[in-house]
């Protein structure tokens, strides 16, 4: 029988292998090659230049780490952006919080969004909030225009390669910090400590740079270079603690909790050190 | 150039390659084929019947989280029993504690411990260790002629197929149960909450029905499954919240530390529900 393998490369060095029962859509846009795929294992897929995004099966520890700890930190988020997250996974999780008044979606590639309305309608429906406004725009640019506009920026990017490379800078959480109400926050997928150990460590001393506190958390996606996957968050407002609401009943949640939350901060003695070489 | 790559298979849908530079030995044992190979990203990595056991660079989230959690959970561990493990690293963990008095290993397999005493050194140096005791002996058999004679018992095995099929049962478990003194501890490698759920409900079951206290934990092993891996503990006397002693600045670890200790009793709902459906 045919076998239809997709081979995602890690590295050179290191592939994933997802068999594959369908080839949904496959096409370029202007900013890079979409395609959706059905694997065996991880059910639909959203691939980003052979990249892949998210799959139905394990999109769930992603988004909610994403979207969550953040807004469960902030006091009363009532406006929400979202830098890239086309796909929508990541505002579905957004709008769970009955806080949230307005919330935005900036991605700059339309396609992203098109393709995902049609084969990922689970996750690009939370588009179709009416809370939720989606603008197709470069969102490095959008950033600049924004001043005390928002509580809390989520920024579900790529990895730092192409469209995504200037949301990894300096120059893009100044102007994250200065988008943000007083008492704001920002969290950022922030890659993995295990395999891109120096990019958490740019990531975390730019977004230092920039926020008077500062906390990096974890999570495992098993879709991602292997699981030890990290976010950063920055926040304008200093806490002696990060704090957050305790999460209701009807909150249906699969990977975050109130206790999940709180370990997600425990890091594990490999990348402590990692950041504390980059302080020094 | 030629490229050789080591496709490890773990499903039939799902492959991990690993570019490896050198087969170092590959030969077949009494009970399986055992190889070991240089990866480019991982380094040196133990393989037996094709599944990837441990690799030099990240062996010490496996070995630490296997060993120190139920040894800092035990008041005071003077003999302990470790199940398999002829690689030697999680005896190398075990003998990091200063109380151990006498440690015993019983590995079915003389010839992996051979293997890794040449190749992995690094490891196996831990068996040459004055409180360390070898058998190359049957664990399934070698607990049964065990009463109330170790403080900690670990089963480092691999999955159940072939030769550790059996250390997966509930007989197994409950002679380990008589083979702990009164206040000893159970700590077992316990496979995938994400790609083998029925296994994990399965183990937890079985050590329930032998202990009267349980826990689970969790840490990511890249190279395990794409990496949340689990861990079971059985306690013989029920303790209101497990203990343990605060690690001290000399006891080197790169992945355990008391905050991850505490950090990784907490589960995600996925993993939870999995528990508590079984228990239902």
């Amino acid at each position: 029988m045919l076998e239809v393998w997709f081979h995602e490369k890690e590295s050179d060095h290191l592939h994933v292998g997802h068999r594959i029962t369908k080839v949904l859509y496959q096409g370029c846009s202007e900013y890079q090659e979409i395609a959706v795929i059905d694997t065996v294992e991880f059910g639909r897929m959203l691939v980003l230049d052979g990249i892949a995004q998210l799959s139905l099966r394990d999109e769930f520890v992603y988004h909610e780490m994403l979207a969550h700890v953040p807004l469960f930190t902030h006091p009363n988020p009532k406006r929400v952006l979202v830098i890239g997250g086309g796909d929508g996974g990541t505002m579905g999780e957004v709008i769970k919080h009955s806080e949230v008044e307005e919330a935005h979606l900036v991605e700059i590639d339309g396609q992203v969004i098109e393709v995902c309305r049609e084969f990922l309608p689970q996750l690009a429906r939370s588009l179709d909030d009416p809370r939720v406004t989606v603008h197709v725009a470069d969102g490095i640019r959008f950033m600049k225009e924004q001043t005390a506009a928002y509580d809390v920026i989520l920024v579900d990017s790529t990895d730092p390669l192409g469209p995504s490379e200037g949301l990894f800078t300096v120059d893009f959480y100044a102007d994250a910090a200065r988008a943000l109400r007083d008492d704001g926050v920002l969290a950022v997928q922030s890659e993995s400590p295990f395999f891109t150990p120096e990019l958490v460590q740019d990531v975390y001393r730019a977004i230092d740079s920039c926020f008077p506190q500062i906390r990096l958390y974890m999570a495992t996606v098993p879709i991602y270079s292997l699981a030890p996957w990290s976010f950063t968050m920055g926040s304008k407002k200093p806490q002696e603690r990060m704090t957050f609401r305790r999460v209701g009943e009807a909150f249906a949640t699969r990977y975050y909790s109130s206790e999940i939350h709180e370990a997600s901060f425990c890091l594990p003695p490999y990348v402590k050190e990692l950041l504390a070489e980059r302080e020094a």
